[in-house]
């Protein structure tokens, strides 16, 4: 069964989808739908809509895992990432799949088993548990990637949020 | 022209749009996109897209204008708004529109010319500017022909965020 996580973002939509089997887990594809910065904020988001279906399309998730936004500082920021996770979740509910939503913390208890890991860790187990030669870049991509297999070990033991 | 007004939400999205003709303005319709409560969030996210499509495909508007978000005190629920504002922004772009944005006390300094005005007086001076026999039903309809009319009402003087 393959896996995407999603680590939404309105100028970087990271992806990394799995393929999971009895707690196997391989890397079937990861990457990136990018937006321009100097493009008007509507477009952005219906440039993220158009490459989401597209991308579902050809992946053709079974499951579907979202980062949850945390507001740290900057709340413009936070408003418009919030506006582009929108979009995405529509995407994903048009083609019938639920998205279930995982927290930072909730990553990476799931992928280290330390819910105040490092980002690095995280990208480290990652990167081992999948058996890939480096890092997958960019960042996005690989925090998609652990946000897939996040939900591949949870396995419905962890808190689910929508 | 007709120009539209937004009032986003993922529980209920106002909507109100004016015929504006050299400085006349006349309420053409107005209404409200709602979503059940219990119904999964990427599901009503993208009830929200369907509906904003069906309504923009109805009302051929010349022009949108959405509320812009500010958080006051529950920032889960300012995601959820954002979230659904990124579904409507990217509906519009879809159309070939391109939504300004308009901050609450902009709308009431273009409806009342008086920024801080009551929530009251914007309703009241909307329903006297359009002729109406009584402030239209629900609230989020009624301050989605304000914004309308904050927009036309603006014609390029008031400061636009996007």
């Amino acid at each position: 069964m393959i896996v995407l996580g999603l680590d939404p973002g309105y100028a970087i939509v990271g992806y990394g989808a799995i393929e999971t089997n009895r707690g196997r887990h391989k890397m079937a594809c990861y990457g990136a739908i990018t937006t321009p910065a100097g493009m008007e904020m509507s477009r952005r988001l219906l440039e993220i809509s158009r490459d989401m279906r597209t991308l579902l399309e050809q992946i053709q998730p079974a499951a579907v895992a979202v980062e949850e936004l945390f507001f740290n500082t900057n709340i413009t920021t936070g408003i418009q990432v919030a506006q582009a996770r929108g979009v995405i979740l529509a995407a994903c509910a048009e083609r019938g799949l639920e998205p279930v939503s995982y927290t930072p913390s909730q990553v990476k208890q799931g992928v280290v088993g330390y819910g105040k890991a490092e980002k690095k860790q995280v990208m480290e187990m990652t990167r081992q548990i999948l058996g890939l030669k480096a890092v997958p870049k960019p960042d996005d991509a690989a925090d998609a990637l652990a946000i897939a297999l996040c939900h591949a070990n949870a396995a419905g033991s962890l808190l689910r949020l929508r």
